[in-house]
């Protein structure tokens, strides 16, 4: 089966907003092994929105569109979409309804609903409605022409529900057989090297197939098989899976996880252990990255955002002499954070993160100069990077990863210390 | 001028990878009035490339491609472009001296230059190839049958200065006249209600345009216009500005700023006061949403991440009798966090965040109730919110713009209490 994707919004155009619906879209989609070849962006404008319909017809099973639901007046998707199969627009009484009674539940400025809203509640005829429980303009899908039609609000805190909670059930119902993949994680090692390594064994594939991507100062390697059932397509990805992991060692470090942050932090979790977090030149990243985990209180005792000298003094006790000797950026001085840090928490670990973000320097250090430490009961460890030429965020970022990466090793018993790359 | 921008690769349409080029891309052109009117995903198939570039050369007079320009397999941008041109495809002698020296620099497992790398410096005939000083693979420029080509690569750390360093010039030298912009920033009232206010003055106006949207947890309305000059468009611009910022009186913070954290931090940083954070909830998020900004040592005097209730205890010395008897989320323990953290920091402010971002809650408060705290030398302002419906990642992120909103209007002399929206 082949999808369209097709967004719709003039600020997708002017950028001043990123298309992130069409990816949790497409993430739908591949799951269920539906095909999409094209996405198309139109602006807030009738007359494109039903060329780009028109077209994806032609060459589309199953067409998907985000945005344009709303109650303003560049809120036109429906009424463009009807116009495109020849459909007129019907009050759908029960949606009504639902937004009337949502309206008084909520405190608006003015009890009496603006007829601007309703006008969300208008759908193609023959359309089923889709509930937004998470906004107010329900979504629709209806089948015409061979085609089938969904239709879904663009905010990402609506439409990533309503893929889950209204759209999975009906590519369930839609397709015979399995597409399943498994994602194989890495930390230190680089897109390019990973890819030139694997191309060989990656050509040789075609069902499963392999493909190698980096995202959020990681790599990893998407696994994907198609097979009647879910249990032949896990039989087939098995050996794949032990073969690629077998060719970068402990490079790799879980599968199917959203990041190696989330990975550690539910590491620490279930191994009971806790974590206390001394940040500089990352200011509270880290702890974030933490915390953006729910229940991840279990393993946090607490954290310390000493971006200024006077805060490693006063918070940890870090001698002045030692930042004034050594300098704030330094192997000395990281120890310091990771091994205080922890005593002051009375946590298992201690992380201590030290460095130079840029864009400006300290006269002393490269920009992208960090020492990542990382302490137990009985040792600490310290790695020094020089990330020079990744800018500010992602210096940040990598040195969070870093992070994570030493206190995962620490965890399963492997080497902590220094690794080569990148 | 009308441009239209095609991105090239699988990834995107996987899902796995969202399009953030073609928002870049798109935020540049606009900046320069050229509009566009139509983006293009396609996966990385040579049929698809083409016939995307050969519809795109039907309606627009500029096509910028991004992504394909690798040394993969995968990369296969240039090749497709030159075959919708019917071009060929040229060793750059400049461009290959460059990659083999920047080859021998870096620390690479092997040291002779793989031939796939050198695919990249393949260029269609006639380009001028665009130095790649963040990557690897070169862009290129050429013209040809009424149409300027563009293509760039697709990683975000290299798109992004390539727009500003090597496509920037080009588009200056291709416009006449200019659009100006401007965006006014709020926060403190929803996107349909700010529409609903400005539906009839925006309708009645043509050049300047406005153009509300939501955006991070604020609400932004644009200023447009197009004139000769930008002394010209200034003028034009200024009344309809002033009449916005009218409308919603201290809901509007500040102009062409890009969020209310970086508004809030520069201001401490111009007015040289400085700021201590005690976050719960938020979990260092605060912090890093500071030191986000290059120079933020000067305001931010340091933080503390109190998730447990005993970090509270130990490091700042919240009694535990308060906490048991008001409980973590209270408006004494967020008094108690605001006024402790910067008391130990000896810092202008102290901000306080306690709350419960859910998903599970604690069995006395609603799932988003947060109380955010700001203390001076004098005293201590809180507010209370109740944000259950917007899930745990908008919870924080909300926390936090109440915490910049109260120090931003403390900062300005305005009320900094509560507020009713949103």
């Amino acid at each position: 089966m082949k999808a369209e994707i097709i967004s719709v919004g003039t600020e997708l155009l002017l950028g001043t907003t990123i298309n992130s619906d069409a990816a949790d879209v497409a993430l739908l989609l591949s799951e269920y092994g539906i095909n999409v070849y094209w996405q198309t962006v139109v602006g807030d404008n009738p007359g494109r929105v039903i060329e780009a319909v028109k077209r994806a017809k032609t060459r589309a099973e199953l067409i998907i569109t985000t945005g344009g639901l709303g109650p303003t007046c560049d809120d036109l998707t429906k009424n463009a979409i009807a116009e495109a199969f020849g459909l007129s627009l019907v009050l759908d009484k029960g949606e009504e309804e639902w937004l009337r009674s949502l309206w008084r539940e909520r405190h608006y400025t003015s009890l009496e609903i603006t007829p601007n809203n309703l006008q969300q509640v208008m759908l193609p005829e023959g359309s089923t409605a889709l509930r937004n429980d998470w906004g107010t303009a329900p979504g629709c899908v209806f089948s015409a022409e061979g085609v089938m039609v969904i239709m879904l609000p663009g905010p990402p805190r609506e439409i990533r529900p309503m893929l889950e909670h209204r759209v999975r059930p009906i590519l369930a119902s839609l397709s015979d057989g399995v597409i399943a993949s498994h994602t194989i994680h890495f930390f230190g090692i680089g897109e390019s090297e990973m890819e030139y390594k694997l191309r060989d064994y990656m050509n040789s594939l075609t069902n499963p197939t392999l493909a190698p991507y980096a995202k959020n100062a990681e790599c990893l390697v998407r696994v994907t098989a198609g097979a009647p059932d879910a249990e032949e397509a896990e039989r087939m990805m098995a050996p794949v899976i032990e073969r690629v992991r077998g060719l970068f060692g402990d490079l790799a470090y879980g599968m199917d996880t959203p990041s190696l942050a989330e990975f550690t932090t539910k590491l620490m979790l279930e191994k009971g252990v806790t974590l206390a977090t001394a940040e500089s030149c990352t200011g509270g990243e880290l702890a974030k990255a933490v915390t953006d985990i729910p229940g991840a209180s279990a393993a946090l005792m607490g954290g310390v955002v000493v971006y200024t000298n006077e805060a490693k003094t006063r918070l940890l006790g870090v001698p002045a002499e030692l930042i004034e000797e050594k300098g704030a950026v330094s192997h000395e001085v990281a120890v310091e954070l990771a091994r205080r840090v922890r005593e002051l928490m009375g946590s298992d670990f201690g992380v201590g993160i030290t460095g130079l973000a840029g864009p400006d320097g300290d006269g002393v250090h490269e920009v992208g100069t960090v020492f990542i430490s990382l302490a137990d009961r009985e040792r600490v460890w310290v790695r020094e990077k020089h990330l020079s030429q990744r800018g500010r965020e992602q210096v940040r970022l990598y040195a969070c990863q870093h992070a994570f990466d030493m206190l995962r090793r620490r965890l399963a018993g492997l080497e902590v210390e220094e690794i080569d790359q990148p």
